[in-house]
């Protein structure tokens, strides 16, 4: 801790938890990073690990709400004494709207502007934007910064970014914003591919973007990061005729029918296991439902893999990331299962080994797997903003 | 009108229109074809071809109801001397459910199954039922069939029909059905297609269906006909996180989101202007909504191409019909679009003349232009079912 330095602490708020990451401002680099889950749940959870991957903290705490989960954070953070150089704090923020997708310093002017958007991502931004709020409260001279994470999609054209739905609907911003921008941005930003690439983030929520050049042309996730792939509560895409049936023939509520598609479904609802998919990968040989939702996922997805290379007219590059995407041979394998005709080979033995690349030699698209760090894009993103 | 004849009455029953023909059983030979449509609205009108398509009756009646319809129908039939000869009626139904998939014979058993799955279809089961209850008021002696659009597509392996929802829905039947299944039948049972085939059915409904050999293993409609590509008024699939959006931001009700799902979306909510394609067409020149209606339209279809063609691992042979299919030259255009990778090139002068074989001498895949005749389908079925 000598020496002069300027922090950047990264936020990235989830609805029930919060990654953080501190970043030293001259090069980028990682200090420490960590997790606060089981918020607002019986047993929270705080850890973090320094920059080689060491452990640093581990403890079970209370954490009945975000605040106090931010509260924990600080109260560490200056307990290590990093707290006293921090220069900057950055957050992933979801949904930028149609008029937000630059990094921007907070204001109140737009605070006030992102709190209107709190209907198209009533389970994200409030939690985001609490946490500007505590940091305000707490520093208020601290400059802060928000990312967002439609914003690496604003280059879609409007045949990609609009619904078949009438015009009043799209003017007024229901039109296909994208998610994990950040992270297709860190890919981006790290491979710097050329040609037409997909690449395919896949996790808890999971989704592909259909990347021309190094522009974002398409992706499967659309007005809100409940469609698209199958998901591990999630179901994706849907025939709109299911939903008027749950609310018109099965007297749904809406709220019902929110906690259907956001918390029951997905791997989770076709398994009736567990919505992650490491799980369903061991208990497969013996469960023919695990089994079935492992086989849905991939199945989708190798159709979702056809749209995006049609997006594009071809497809050079593939790239897997993600928990399970970076983790999961057979999940890979799964949707690179008779994907020939589009010239996807995959090399066996490299797919186990999780390799830098697992394409066969064979192959005309190349196959990669590359760790994503939403993070540090956000931390770059932040420091080329504040040099400015 | 000498000699001899079993004539099928074909009844083809929309949500505002009735389609019909008859059908000689021993040659399945077209001998009277007609529609009655603008039912429930100002102007009803009545029109009917013969064998060569020579016009035989063209009047706008006034037609309150279906049953006024069906009325009409059989009184002029009567008045031309063909129903004496009359030996069966056979229906075109939406919708079989989980249970009903092979042409049947009607019965009281089988029209009480058919009432509980109107939920499932509600704009379109109940007005077939009535045709049938009709035609056995009318004729209580003689045999009326029925045969489903979903059963073509029976054939679906479970990871094209489920969707990624609680097994409790996928159990009760909330699954992919398909639908245009005459239409498609017709095709294979005329093609007699090998190896890998996308049938497009484009018209004011459209759909896709991947048939590898001659059995469908995906199709883009779903659960039911307002899922898949883009239409007239449907927006295709959706994220469910729009309608989510509009029920509990916007405060639709499910009627008011019905409403806007069947009626309002698709060409006619993007363009402002119309539901017609061929009226698109003709705008879209000096209309910057009607050509960007029909860009999102074929831009939606071609990722349903890729889809399609990733749920076989490959395709030889695409074939369009439908209203749209088989007239519209720009549209098929602009599906084939920068689909080269996929094998698709198009013979821009074959396709200008509408001609059998549109593909280039270089496509891989051989690209057809097929009429479609789902009347005929279901003449062809009811004679079998009838002769054994």
């Amino acid at each position: 801790m000598a020496g002069l330095h300027k922090w950047i602490l990264v936020i990235n708020c989830g609805s029930s938890s919060i990654k953080f990451a501190l970043y030293e401002m001259a090069d980028i680099s990682m200090r420490i990073r960590g997790t606060l889950t089981g918020i607002g749940k019986e047993n929270g959870h705080f850890s973090a690990t320094g920059a080689t991957g060491k452990v640093i903290t581990d403890e079970t705490v209370h954490l009945p709400g975000n605040q106090d989960a931010f509260g924990h954070l600080l109260n560490w953070l200056r307990y290590i004494g990093y707290e006293k150089q921090l220069y900057t704090i950055s957050h992933r923020i979801v949904q930028g709207g149609l008029h937000h997708s630059a990094p921007e310093k907070v204001t109140e002017q737009l605070l006030q502007q992102l709190e209107q958007l709190v209907p198209m991502a009533p389970l994200h931004l409030p939690a985001e934007l609490s946490g500007i709020r505590f940091f305000q409260q707490q520093y208020p001279d601290i400059t802060q910064v928000v990312c967002f994470d439609t914003a690496f999609h604003q280059t879609m054209p409007c045949t990609a970014k609009h619904y078949a739905l009438p015009q009043a609907l799209t003017r007024e911003g229901v039109i296909r914003y994208g998610f994990h921008g950040l992270s297709y941005n860190y890919i981006v930003h790290t491979l710097q591919p050329a040609g037409k690439t997909i690449i395919a983030h896949l996790g808890n929520g999971a989704s592909m973007a259909a990347i021309n050049g190094q522009q974002s042309v398409d992706t499967t996730m659309g007005f809100t990061p409940t469609g698209g792939l199958v998901m591990g509560t999630r179901p994706g895409d849907l025939d709109p005729g299911v939903l008027l049936y749950l609310l018109q023939q099965q007297k749904l509520s809406p709220h019902q029918l929110h906690q259907l598609l956001n918390s029951q479904s997905g791997l989770l609802g076709v398994s009736g296991l567990s919505a992650d998919m490491q799980q369903l990968v061991e208990a497969a040989p013996e469960n023919p439902q695990a089994a079935e939702a492992i086989e849905l996922f991939c199945y989708q997805a190798r159709k979702q893999l056809g749209a995006m290379a049609a997006a594009m007219g071809g497809l050079q590059t593939l790239v897997f990331t993600g928990g399970i995407g970076q983790h999961l041979p057979a999940v890979r394998a799964g949707i690179c299962h008779n994907m020939a005709f589009l010239g996807i080979v995959l090399d066996e033995t490299r797919n186990q080994e999780n390799a830098a690349v697992i394409s066969h030699r064979a192959s005309a698209v190349t196959i990669r797997v590359v760790a994503t760090d939403e993070e540090w894009m956000i931390a770059h993103h932040t420091a080329q903003l504040l040099k400015q």
